[in-house]
């Protein structure tokens, strides 16, 4: 399937959240923005998704990148329509920009549209693309301190996924010490431990997402 | 030794890069900008490079944050100044809150400042502190693909640091791409392969940034 590519859409003066959210919300569509630091796991979390999920539910997917496409070819071949979003430097997606790329996509055959943001773990916090919800992707590599350091997007997730955690025994990364700062931070935000390239953990993730998708 | 933490010192319209560039010229101290993603490994290597350098060099530390003072706390007991600057949410460190700490060092008795940037990939590599260069560091746990991905601090820095080479055994990825891509890159920026936490291929970096620290 093609892929698309879009530069040159940010606008940050034109905060569009909201006419996302009425058109999805009349669509049907699910919008998940995908929130992480660069290489916590993001597009490999997307081809178990895929893998998973792309017989039950028409996906679509929206690829923000600063300036390739390599993040889009990785998830091409799955069959599913993908526009990318490149940045040209900038250091987040807004909900300009995903409001122009919207109608690249059949709404009304479309259940759920996973929204791959820049990696970075501050900027993308900050922003309404006009998102059902943000979920968090962290990587055990990354160390134990990520909740209490960089609170922001902990505290606005509606789950956090603790990536790569078949490396826990080759790093310092303590999980109890993990989890309490989380809690700290958010006590009501579900976790789910998982290794996305081990293929540890995933169920609980598929599990819950697909009620997500569901309940729309 | 007491840590100061200084908060809401960001001013990001005034560039005061070329105020905080001659005060170091003159008092002939090297300030060095560290940047990567959170949890590369910045903190680490400060700590290994303060047990290597302390005794060699008098050293300042600027910690950027964005809310704790957790990365100089476990700097602290060096017996080296450290000055904290919370962000408070922002994305980066800029020139303005850079030269508001400095009158917190003796700079007639300082050899370098290590600037430990806020985690972040993007946004620190567009902005001139009025360091003498960039230091990128970035892990082998993110990925091979983060030069081609996120090429402006690749482009901007005076050195990379591979980090967690320890770790390359138990992940896919590939230092074979990883070279090709940063050599497409930056082709003449050194790249040092290191593990801060294994202690592997430490003398490199030392060698490099003791030459750095002497020659200002």
């Amino acid at each position: 399937m093609e892929i698309k590519i879009r530069k040159n859409v940010l606008d940050r003066n034109k905060n569009m959240a909201n006419e996302v959210r009425s058109l999805l919300q009349e669509k049907k569509v699910l919008m998940v923005n995908i929130i992480s630091s660069p290489g916590a796991g993001k597009t490999t979390l997307l081809e178990r998704t895929l893998e998973n999920l792309k017989d039950k539910f028409k996906i679509g997917i929206i690829e923000g990148d600063i300036t390739t496409d390599r993040d889009a070819q990785r998830l091409n071949g799955h069959g599913v329509p993908i526009v990318v979003i490149n940045t040209e430097g900038g250091c987040h997606l807004d909900s300009h920009s995903i409001l122009k790329v919207l109608p690249e996509f059949n709404l009304d055959n479309t259940d759920v549209i996973f929204v791959e943001n820049v990696g970075n773990l501050v900027c993308p916090s900050h922003f309404d693309l006009g998102e059902d919800f943000k979920l968090a992707v962290v990587s055990t590599a990354e160390g134990d301190d990520k909740p209490i350091k960089y609170p922001m997007l902990f505290r606005e997730a509606k789950a956090i996924l603790l990536n790569k955690i078949d490396l826990i025994e080759y790093t310092n990364f303590n999980i109890t010490s993990f989890r309490v700062d989380l809690n700290n931070v958010n006590g009501r935000v579900p976790l789910m431990e998982i290794s996305c390239t081990k293929n540890l953990g995933m169920e609980q993730w598929y599990n819950w997402i697909y009620e997500e998708i569901s309940s729309k």
